[in-house]
C-alpha cells in the first residue's frame, strides 16, 4: 500500500480497535488464547493486523488504541510492534463494548480535547479498503464539524437476521462521493421476513459496529444516557486508569453493548453509507465464500490433493491433506485437533466446543 | 486363548505366511514401509500378528515361516520375537506367490521330508478362529493322507467380482464337521452376473489364497507345471539359499501367482469348506463394516466427538477429532498426512496415492 499524505479530516482521529472478543465458531483454529481476530481467515495476516494495516496513511499507530483481554494482550503486543504498547490496553473483565468505548474516550481526551474516535471491530473483513478509507474520511469530517455520532452503515447483501439494521432518513450531507443520512431507528436482529423487507426497501443499512464521534460527544452522551457508567469511568480515569485501578473498578461497570447503551437512545445519529466489501466472517461457511478457490471450487493449501472432491474448505498448516470424493466439507487440522464438518452445519461447530467443555477437554478450548 | 494340545493332524504342519504384500488402499495409514499386514485394522495387534496368533496351539512358532520383502523384514522380526528370525525370510524382489511358495517348500523339505505346508496370507481378518482351526485340521489330515492339494474354500457372502472362485464337485471326504469337495474349476474375477449366479447356486466358494499340501506334493506339481521355475528354485536351494544367492537368482524367477501357475493346472484339487468370518479387508469401507460402532454408527476412538455425525470411520492415534454433521466419511489422521474420503469412494484412495507419486510427494508414500 503506498503511503499517502494524511488528510486533514483525520488530523485528530484516533482509532479504537475492539480486540477483546472470544468465540468458538472457528474451532479448532480459534481457541481461548487465539480468537478470531488473531486468525488469518482471509488474505495476509490476522484479521487484527489487517484492521491496523487498513488505517495506514489515515490514522497512524501513535493514535491507535487497541482494547483487549489480559489473555490476549501479550500476543497482540508481539504482533503489532508498531503500536506503542501502552496503547494496547487489557480489560480485566469482558464488559461488552460500551465500557470499553467509555474508557477509550477518557484515554483520548487526556491527550486531545478535540480528539475524534473511530471505533472499529478487529475481526471483520473489508475487501475494498480504499472505499473504506473514503467512508471514514467522510464520517470523520461530518462527526467533527457537526459534533454528531456517526455509524458506518453497511450496504446489506442478504436478509441477514443476525445483524443490527439502521433505518435511513433523509440525506444530511455529501462528502465527495459519500452520502451521510440521518438515522431514524436502530433495529437489532429482525425476523427473516422483516429483514427481507428491510433489504428490499433500500432504506436500511447494516450496523457493523463501526462508529465515529468526538470523544467529547461520546462523553456527553454517556453522561446523559448511562450516568452510572459515566461515573464509574470518571472514577477510573481520576485514579489514573492503572492496571490495579482497572482490576478493581472496571468489572463493576455494566456489561452492555454501545448499541443498547447509547446508539438506540441518542436522538440524533447519522450513518455514512458504505459499500466496502464488508464481512464479519461469521462461520467457516463464510470463510469458504471469501477465499479464492481451485477449479473444483475447493479452498485448499498447496500441500493438499483433491480427487473427485468439490466445494471444500481445507485448512492445514503442517499436514498433507487428501480429500477424496467429498463435498462441501470444512476440514481444519491443528497441532492437537481435527475438525471435519459439513459446511452447511458449520454453525454447529460451537456445539462441538460446548460438548468438549462439558466433557472436560479444557486443553482443547 | 487357552493353550491346547496339538492335534496329530498338525504334527508335521508348517505355516507359510505370505507377508510381502504392498498396497495403497489404506493410505495414509499404510505406507511402503507399513503395508496392510502391519496395520491394526481390526481387533488387537496388526493383521500379521493376528495371523500368527490364530495358529497358537496348532502350529508352533518353530514351524512358522514368514516370507516378506527386505523393506519390511526388520519390522516383522521386531514384532514377532517368538518366530526364529532365520524363519523370517526377505525376498529380494516381489515375484508374486508361486516363487515364494516354491522357496518355502524347499526350506521345509530341508527339515522334514514329510512336512505339510499351510500357506496363509498375512493381511486378512478371520472372525471365527476356532472354526478356522478346525478347517485347517481337516485340510491337513486330508492333504497328508491323500497327498493332494487343498484350497480353503470360503463361503461367499456376496457376489464379489474381485475374487477367485472354486467350483465344487462331489464331496470327497468329511473330517469331523468339515466337508472336503473335489474342485471342478478355478475362476478368477468373474463378471457381476456370473458372480451372482455362482453365489446363488451354492456350488462355488471363494479362493482366499489359503492352501494346504505336502511340501513334496507342491514340489511335484511345480516340476510338472512350472519346470523352469522349479529349476530356478532348485539352483537356489542347492547354493544354500543365502541372501547373496537369493539376491542373484530369485529376481529371475517368473512373477506369477500360485493360482495361475499351479492351481488352475493341477488336475486334482480339493477344497475344504470354511465359514470362518473371513474378510480380506479390501478397503476403508470394509474396515468400517468390521469394527464396532457407537450409537450413531460411527467407528471412532475415545478422543473424538461426533455431533450430528453418522456412519463415519475415524482413525486418529494422537489428535482429537470432532466430526460435525458429516456422514459416511473415512477420516484418517497420521503424523504427516490426513485423509478425508467418502466411504463410498474409498476405492479411489489408491488414485490419490498414485497422484501423490506423480506429484513427487515421495515421503508420503
Amino acid at each position: 500500500m503506498p503511503e499517502r499524505r494524511p488528510s486533514t479530516a483525520f488530523a485528530q482521529a484516533y482509532a479504537v480497535i475492539m480486540a477483546g472478543g472470544s468465540g468458538t465458531r472457528f474451532w479448532p483454529l480459534s481457541r481461548r488464547r487465539r480468537p478470531k481476530q488473531l486468525l488469518a481467515l482471509f488474505g495476509q495476516g490476522t484479521l487484527l493486523e489487517q484492521t491496523v494495516a487498513r488505517l495506514r496513511g489515515i490514522i497512524p499507530p501513535a493514535r491507535t488504541y487497541i482494547f483487549t483481554s489480559q489473555l490476549l494482550r501479550d500476543e497482540i503486543v508481539r504482533r503489532l510492534p508498531q503500536i506503542p504498547s501502552r496503547q494496547i490496553i487489557a480489560e480485566p473483565a469482558a464488559r461488552n463494548t460500551a465500557p470499553t468505548i467509555g474508557l477509550a474516550a477518557h484515554e483520548i481526551l487526556r491527550h486531545d480535547r478535540d480528539g475524534l474516535m473511530v471505533v472499529l471491530p478487529s475481526d471483520h473483513v473489508i475487501r475494498r479498503p480504499a472505499e473504506f478509507r473514503r467512508v471514514l474520511k467522510a464520517g470523520c469530517a461530518f462527526a467533527r464539524t457537526e459534533g454528531r455520532s456517526v455509524v458506518v452503515g453497511l450496504k446489506p447483501s442478504r436478509p441477514e437476521t443476525g445483524y443490527g439494521y439502521v433505518r435511513l432518513g433523509p440525506i444530511a450531507a455529501r462528502q465527495a462521493r459519500e452520502k451521510i443520512f440521518r438515522v431514524l431507528r436502530f433495529t437489532e436482529k429482525p425476523p427473516a421476513q422483516t429483514a427481507a423487507r428491510y433489504v428490499a426497501s433500500g432504506d436500511y443499512l447494516w450496523n457493523g459496529g463501526m462508529f465515529i464521534w468526538r470523544a467529547s460527544t461520546l462523553m456527553c452522551n454517556l453522561e446523559r444516557f448511562q450516568p452510572r457508567m459515566a461515573a464509574g469511568l470518571r472514577r477510573i480515569a481520576k485514579a489514573g486508569a492503572t492496571r490495579q485501578v482497572l482490576r478493581r473498578f472496571y468489572p463493576r461497570l455494566q456489561k452492555i453493548s454501545v448499541d443498547y447503551a447509547l446508539m438506540e437512545k441518542i436522538p440524533e445519529v447519522y450513518a455514512v453509507a458504505a459499500d466496502i466489501g464488508w464481512s464479519d466472517v461469521g462461520s467457516w461457511a463464510v470463510a469458504y465464500e471469501l477465499n479464492p478457490k481451485d477449479r473444483e471450487l475447493n479452498v485448499r493449501p498447496r500441500s493438499s490433493l483433491a480427487v473427485g472432491a468439490r466445494g471444500n474448505l481445507i485448512v492445514s498448516a503442517k499436514k498433507f491433506v487428501a480429500a477424496v470424493g467429498v463435498r462441501n466439507l470444512v476440514i481444519v487440522e491443528t497441532d492437537d485437533a481435527l475438525l471435519v464438518a459439513s459446511l452447511d452445519h458449520s454453525q454447529d461447530v460451537g456445539k462441538a466446543v460446548a460438548e468438549l467443555d462439558r466433557l472436560g477437554f479444557k486443553n482443547l478450548l
